[in-house]
């Protein structure tokens, strides 16, 4: 997915600010996170913790009710997402002050693999994620999607990129 | 994601029938399927034929207002479990009535590779799938993309099993 | 790659020396791993190491005197390999000495992706790899390389199956 | 892999000669490509074909005689390379004799995807490439390799960038 920030963020010259902000975009102004009902967040140090509730909606096998693998996808794909932003921008963060947000504004996922190794079975479910590398144009992550009960469910790895 | 056929399969031994079966499972008993408002076909070659239309609420980017990479991903799935179902369909017809939908009702995706070309912009998009290899069970499959200007989004790989 | 073992392992009965031969057919009979130098040992738990030295024919950037691609990837894609053929034969012993080697003479690298983090540089380098399922026919494993001065260089992800 | 020229490229401003010093260049000086026999062609369009013949150390299954799963993969990343390089290549030329090729000496595999589709055989191998999708840093590419008798062995995707 393209990310993209709104102009609060420029006027926020704390970091911790910035991680805040960065979350409720993405919870509260992508529309799609609010249909799969994403509760996102951002610690200090760049973790991220996507959470989300089992609905019926959600569901991919309505024979065995578990999560739609596009469920899964999005939800990796968003944290991943969200790890690579942090990682960027703290790579980036005098420049993003100085050039503005259009570089941010183009921020997107390059590419993304996803493992389903169980199904997508449960209450609630938490999606993580880590950064392997990070450059000043292009991140790497690896996400887990776990279920309530601590099952892995998917894992995934994904490329991403600033403009 | 994972996929189940209704037992009306079973009781339709003819080819055409199944496929339209298979089609109408996926458009309306896949609780998710539905919120996207993914449409459909599968011609009596297995091609298989994905269409939806862009709507607010499945947009990413809420700036540049392009289609959620979640749903990029959930289409190229969808489409890639499609073509692979119907090949291994094809592979099995004759176990498939001698041994019931048991082992098709186990049938998901193993892995999945999406390439973001380009933002998913567009009044309506359209996801194909082909068969690169399929054996007893595992099919292979590549997904395509385009919006209704004919420009290519996104492309993806998916392995498929069953049971 | 495809993988296959010699007669002596169906006249092992004993786990233990079932891995200790497939770690030696890996090592001495596969011929590209020769040439590549791969020193291969499979602990009891089913964890696989494998080691090499740099050397330079195994050079990609002749600048820079990093590792070529193509020798990470065949490090990563063969202790992945190892592992999931290590999971495979634990879900399937009973079968193996039913039915012989047949399916196992079948089994293979499905997919694999790369993620090439740092440069491959150093003296000697050590991939290694665990398993993220494993079912009787489809394993997936994930896989790390690291140089001698415990740099991560690549990571990979691996589907692996048996006839 | 990453990929690095010689000085030459930069006093031969025509187009078709610096393509010819890459295919050289890659064909030549990178001492894995040498061990592993490839034999690289670069077309005025950008279109890469690289070539080789089974030999006995490049096998991989000794039982039944078929390419080794890392000739495979090095085949298409070196492919890959090829027609990214060109396209990136062809996005900086103007920048390219202003800046020297300190970019692109850092130009390299980000990461890779592989579907090993049918066993390894054949007398000889060609693999090919074409660009998805080209920026001004990134670039991803499609992959294919054949055997002399036409047969679709594996394919790939890799996402590749210059510093």
């Amino acid at each position: 997915m393209h990310y993209q920030m709104n102009q609060d963020l420029l006027e926020n010259g704390d970091r911790e600010q910035i991680l805040a902000t960065v979350a409720k975009t993405f919870e509260e102004r992508v529309p799609f996170n609010r249909i799969l009902g994403f509760d996102i967040k951002l610690q200090r140090d760049g973790a991220a913790k996507l959470s989300f509730q089992m609905r019926d909606d959600l569901v991919g096998n309505f024979m065995r009710g578990n999560l739609h693998g596009g469920v899964i996808s999005s939800s990796l794909d968003v944290v991943g997402g969200l790890v690579a932003f942090v990682a960027l921008l703290d790579q980036n963060l005098v420049q993003l002050f100085d050039e503005g947000l259009e570089r941010f504004s183009k921020m997107g996922t390059v590419d993304l693999r996803i493992d389903f190794l169980r199904p997508g079975l449960g209450r609630s479910f938490v999606a993580t994620g880590s950064i392997l590398r990070a450059g000043r144009r292009i991140a790497v992550a690896r996400m887990e999607l776990h279920n309530d009960s601590g099952t892995l469910i998917a894992v995934g790895t994904g490329t991403y990129s600033i403009g």
